[in-house]
């Protein structure tokens, strides 16, 4: 058994793989590609599960992790609009791989076509409401104009629209979730209408999770979060407790039993600062005994303040707990977990994500 | 000058050793100790400002950072509860430096006198109000059980009582943190009445910054953020803007003209997800266009969200921008920046923060 003694990060492989499994098992039905988004895990090692799935395309949120995974991916898409500072960068890597980038204004196209030096595939993003990034979905005239300037450009080969449901994430519950959905697919439905002849790339967990009935003019999903899914997930009902893979490990280094609350070795430089709202109090994650690890039991407690190094969990029956005891945490937002923590456990093994 | 690409995180070396001189001299007149907590840069580089300015006594905020900074310090005091599993670190440290630790419940004193093999400086945590860790001031005979069992321990040489007055941190204006301070030391005050004879260490950036006054039985002050000061500072009135050291530079990928915003490359990993209200609406930095860099200026622009790579920012006259250029942004909490970011430059120089 690992020996823990700082904050630790575990990973389940069992769990993750059945994630990746189950949602590759419904996509393939409806003849959809599986392009999951990296920037949960940021581990080549992780990859590797999706390859042995099956899955051949992955999505990335910026130049640099595109250049990561460059290494052992050959089809890479870069979710975010691109920089066109980091032209070099992109340059190097198409060489080797197949890159698509993403396109949200016209600006930058006459950059592009003359700075690339190998051919890219072209994406519009496309703002279906969530108002983060994209061309409004019926702005037609601007999307118009960026497919007709590839049209002629002897790089930049437009392929398609991409667009983000963030929408999802506001959502609570299944109904909810699919409702907004539905809202957003409406949109891309009548951007399809006007221009068919385009792939159409979708996909955030809550809606991959929940969604059981793609239409046939999408073309892939690029969620990222479910291969480990977190708290938040689960607490607007993409997810269960047990489908949850990442696994904080903390010492307890004070117990105050006036007040029912144990401070953790464990904080902000780990977790992140995201939270769920319990009960109108902020959450920052679910505490368990180290004993109910990977097990589907009752909460023990959760954090109910984090600062750099400590959280304060507040617990059932505190004189259950001692100092020098490790709790088990299950974290609200497991990508920027993972991100903070650099690495991760499965089994004995450590896995290190990129770096920069 | 610096090429940049991609989210980079500047210091400004003049700025922070102009904040690290001008605490310094405050305190000396005091005969007061500047203990400065090294967390907020976790740099070997930038403690080597400190040593220049006299300061030979420093603060971590754990074993391992205690022991990244053993190399080149020799009096370390750790401001957390000892974590007992971090034990064989703690002795291998002891060995080579004056090491003070944290103690705020008497179950971990005997572990700690069967376990250590060197003689560490002991200090119990005092609670005066921010209720995160530490004995409550006034509990009197719990604080005496810890000295009276540390009087008999070969290891454990009791030294005095340390406090980290948080509430300061919830205080709006000078006003409000002094008096917020003056709440906390009475109670310390009170706790020195009784025991007389022990050192007493306090220090927050808030009341650190704005206090012209202490009393004779501080006897060191622990403040770290003081020197880059963040926005959250600003906000709060500890700092002026022309005394926040740190700028992170961004570059503009989208600029969506209907919604007077542009997007930046640059998100909660490379941020953190610290907020300061502004008319009720969050605020995760404050935006500036690159030739104002350092200068002061009114801003441009905020932060108004951040996901995990993009940050949307509201700017005034959109027309102004385009993809491409360059923001400079002051973020809200220099701490959790720097350790997103794990490096800093200074002029052209890179600056790597400890790893685990």
């Amino acid at each position: 058994m690992l020996e823990v003694t700082r904050p630790t990060l575990l990973l389940n492989k069992e769990i993750s793989v059945s994630n990746i499994k189950k949602l590759k098992n419904k996509v393939d039905k409806y003849n959809i590609v599986l392009r999951p988004h990296f920037k949960t895990h940021q581990s080549i090692e992780v990859g590797k599960w999706y390859k042995d799935e099956g899955i051949d395309k992955i999505t990335v949120s910026s130049v640099s992790m595109a250049k990561y995974f460059s290494e052992s991916w050959d089809d890479i898409m870069i979710a975010f609009p691109i920089n066109i500072l980091e032209i070099d960068t992109l340059n190097s890597i198409s060489k080797r791989c197949k890159i698509s980038i993403l396109v949200d204004n016209f600006s930058v196209l006459d950059y592009l076509d003359k700075n690339l030096l190998e051919r890219v595939n072209v994406f519009i993003k496309i703002d279906v409401g969530y108002k983060r990034a994209g061309i409004v979905y019926d702005n037609f005239s601007d999307i118009d104009d960026i497919i007709s300037f590839c049209s002629k450009s002897k790089f930049l080969f437009f392929k398609g629209f991409v667009s983000h449901f963030g929408n999802t994430y506001k959502s609570m519950g299944k109904k909810e979730i699919i409702s907004s959905y539905n809202q957003s697919l409406n949109k891309l439905k009548d951007l399809n209408d006007l221009f068919p002849n385009y792939e159409i790339s979708i996909g955030d967990t809550p809606s991959s999770s929940l969604v059981n009935n793609f239409p046939s003019f999408i073309s892939e999903i690029r969620p990222g979060n479910f291969v480990f899914y977190d708290l938040f997930q689960n607490h607007i009902g993409s997810c269960e407790i047990k489908d949850i893979a990442v696994r904080m490990i903390c010492p307890i280094v004070s117990v105050y039993r006036d007040r029912g609350e144990v401070l953790i070795y464990g904080g902000s430089v780990h977790f992140s600062k995201d939270y769920i709202d319990q009960n109108k109090n902020k959450c920052f994650g679910y505490a368990y005994r180290f004993e109910d690890l990977w097990k589907e039991r009752q909460k023990k407690g959760y954090i109910k303040s984090l600062s750099q190094e400590h959280g304060i969990i507040s617990v059932d029956n505190i004189e259950n707990y001692k100092v020098g005891d490790l709790l088990v945490i299950i974290p609200v937002h497991s990508c920027l977990t993972v991100d903070k923590m650099r690495s991760f456990f499965v089994d004995q093994e450590k896995f290190s994500i990129m770096s920069y």
